[in-house]
């Protein structure tokens, strides 16, 4: 058993680190760290974890085999500044500090997508996790950008309100955001740099990405539809795309239409291709807290200790 | 007064007719045609009519002043076969048949979008009124296509689930459509046709649409974003919209951020343009069933009419 | 026209009643008070009423025919000894000020249900308009208790968000309420006092009321079931309701089954008895910002300024 | 390693028996039985299950250890008349047929509540899985059942779409029930019946449970309110509630209020109690799909097998 602890486990993505981690066989949960709840039961703040993890939130800090960081974006330096680790410490942020610059203190962060740097990671101890909707643009577009394919990407994408966070603001006011939908951060998404990073490096020439990302009126989720020109045949395309994620458990690449309630509340991501003359688009479908965050973080703790990929990810889908 | 029959008052657009008109001073509803429900109370079928409207439907056409067809696709130009009206009725047709082909028997049909003809409706009888989506992306371009600056548009739109119409299908049942995004008829849907006919009509060049339209979790409403290329100041872009629509009273041009619930249950549309770099997106909403249907099927009788446009339109937004 | 001002204007009830008056023929807004937004045009707050209404809210306090009180429970009195009044100004609060205890100043408050005090109402000056719980509750009941037919009532009823009001809350955060339910104030509601108030007035003993209200994941509307011991015939029952009720254009006596959003967007109120046995259930639904509040504020309006009831409240239901 | 077979895979609880015991370390799936449906893919029907279980439909049996029934209601009796078992296979009958009448051919159900019924379950062959509403509503009142204190209660009880079923009804039509409630069955729910029997068996006089079902506008979940006239203190009450529950590890009794969604993509049940005076109100709430059918069959299946009772069934909550 691992020791494992949560910096920031009263968020949406702490406690979901807790939901999770709660039933994985190859850990324990050792503390976990939140400066404004201190001395609160997460189950208080959380009644689903009541029974499951009866913890109380601390602001102390013990040594641990892992650690994840479930901060505020740019808020995990000062954190690593603050309290030093051991370097034998594996570091998870699910923060964005550490995916465009991977160089911080001793340590070199890896960027946490396992269907592009599952060997890299292997004898990683620090690692950067995706963004959300940069894991559902990245997996939708990696198999073009490895064959060279892309120039402009026309991308779409909607996403749920635990996406915005635990915090009250208009925009998750219920009443605001019941049967509503809404543009923001148009064309100007902080994940675009992440996107075209890792998309540059096998890209022939320099990608254009023009996201549109939208507010959608549900909790959880994230859609995306891309559009791009293509003159390969859609066989072709589908056999890259499988061949590309053969080795990647948590990928479905479906020739059937897919929704995105088909992935809620589980690590996968389902890819869905279709094409009209010289155009494609790519349909991409996660769950913004599992695959899009949590749930992949854990997926990269497993590749990193070398255990089963899918341990404590087999998660039942809502389904409906 | 004048008198009204509406053809298929069970469905929808139908039945949403009868609640714009019960409340219309200037009209008197004359007979609910259904040949699947003949005989029963329309307010059986939708109790929000109880004591608003208590007419019973029938499969008796009287003589009227106004007709309305709000008959499944392709339907309008048999019932006009089967049922010869005098040449001085104005027709209103809510299907798609004579939005393309404009011409059929002795009546000539205008496009019924009224911020695009107007003029030509003052003295018209046949008018073919315009699909939702297509009224949508419409009124998002048409002032850059009248600038003749538009070339390839990359448009993703979300459409609540009125718009697939009141039979049951199993994406529209409750289960599977409740916080569920999918796409449909990508790059294929049957209002491009519609569209790129009135765009192309005043720009230069031949447009090129690429349409992704998506189910919503939600019951009515539009929302679409429009990427394209151009050049041009933000400002000037927006005086050519006001510019545009500067008689259109349903239009609002919004500088700041739009969301689609601003408008359902009303007549408008709203549109926002943003602009990063080179590269424009137009947002618009609308009530899918009022300014994409019967609101703007009422707005048209109005002009024919010389009535004011916006008699028995002024709507309570839901707001919230 | 009267000339109408609305202190509290930026919250639900207030924003609502601008909603109303915008398209109502008798009245004319004069001003919009909100001391915490003042200077802020309301269409900036609330897009749906670009075009619609573009006052900017203000501190100032002119004189008007008729005056709403929009603000926090509790809060009118102040407001009113903070700002005198001319006698003659009509004062139609909807806080809760006022209900229980109808003297204050020099003015007699008259509790605002036309259902019951349409004709006191009639020489009034000063209306407390009644809670949204309370007039669901009232209306199902009230037949009843002019029968001296109740004794004890057990109580279920479920409100949408915008009960809650415009701040922010936990209980109102998207991620929390959507597809959610849950119980609050079980037993205690502060509606309950205001129920037996008026339902005592005419029934032979003391009434005991067993109200369960429950947050609902819907923005607008309210529902609610009460279950009471009654031998009555159903036939004999409906009778007594639908004569009760005959002379109240929003109230809908229903055989059938109802269900909430048949009303919502509306300013009516739909009620439904079932019987078995000894034991009858009556439903009720209403829009809790219209019938619950806002839309009721203008019917008791109309009512004093001897208008007809339905000026300015013939509203398209959302209906689906 | 037991085999298993499923009549009736392709409906709601059929499907879900499949997602939790994909995943079942004890259990291989044998054969997924439809009339219907036989010679498709599952994962065709439900895309959630690709890659997780591709298993074809079929309409032949197989022998196996475990058989679960997932017909339609009235359903089972004919398929064991028309496929007569070995007496040593365990049967597990999500229907109703067996619930009151628990003898039929050699066989005797017991009735699949494990929080009454553990012991008797361990040598049972045959067990009838309690109706959703049914257990909500049990294990809020069987401790007062068992304290001889229940005499009347009158509950409300809200459900979710998927407890309609998977077939297309006017009433699970998303534009119909979206933002919507309803009652249904009212005073005459065919689970009351079920509900009495348990109950009765216990308490010393009549019971007598007035019950009103509502329609939520959610898929999953299941909550309930029971009022009761009750003398005990809130302490005492609650002291037997834990007592009462003390084995049962899905009953979770909360001194804090709950909410529906706490419980959703659970096997777990959240009671909460209060009191005002003379009376307590039951709070309860359950996933209809697990805790309320699939997940309490497992549940069964894992009692009679001598399993742990949580085998397959640590289920991350849906939580937000």
């Amino acid at each position: 058993m691992k020791s494992v602890g949560i910096i920031g486990a009263n968020g949406y993505t702490g406690s979901e680190l807790v939901r999770l981690l709660a039933f994985h066989p190859k850990v324990e949960l050792q503390f976990l760290y939140s400066r404004s709840n201190s001395g609160i039961r997460i189950s208080e703040i959380y009644p689903d974890l009541i029974e499951i993890c009866e913890m109380t939130l601390t602001n102390k800090i013990e040594e641990v085999d892992i650690l994840f960081l479930c901060l505020p974006h740019q808020e995990s330096k000062n954190w690593l500044i603050e309290n030093p680790l051991k370097e034998d410490v594996l570091v998870i942020d699910l923060g964005n500090d550490f995916r465009l610059e991977s160089n911080f203190q001793d340590r070199n962060f890896i960027y946490g997508l396992p269907e592009l740097f599952k060997n890299e990671m292997k004898s990683a101890k620090s690692i950067a996790n995706p963004g959300c909707f940069a894991t559902a643009i990245q997996l939708a577009l990696l198999p073009l950008a490895k064959g060279k394919l892309l120039q402009t990407v026309y991308t779409t994408g909607i996403t749920g309100s635990t996406g915005a966070g635990q915090s009250l603001q208009p925009t998750t006011h219920f009443s605001w955001r019941n049967d509503n939908v809404s543009a923001y951060k148009t064309l100007n998404h902080q994940h675009v740099d992440e996107i075209l990073l890792m998309l540059n490096e096998s890209n022939e020439t320099e990608i254009e990405l023009n996201f549109v990302p939208w507010r959608g009126d549900f909790a959880r989720g994230i859609f995306t539809s891309s559009i791009i020109k293509c003159d390969l045949e859609l066989e072709i395309i589908y056999a890259k795309y499988c061949d590309f994620y053969k080795d990647s458990p948590f990928v479905t690449i479906s020739e059937k239409p897919i929704d995105m309630k088909q992935v809620v509340n589980t690590n996968r991501c389902a890819i869905h291709i279709e094409k009209n003359k010289d155009t494609i688009v790519v349909h991409s479908a996660i769950d913004n807290l599992l695959k899009g965050a949590s749930g992949q973080a854990v997926q990269n703790m497993n590749i990193v200790m070398d255990w089963e990929e899918n341990t404590g990810l087999q998660l039942k889908s809502i389904a409906f």
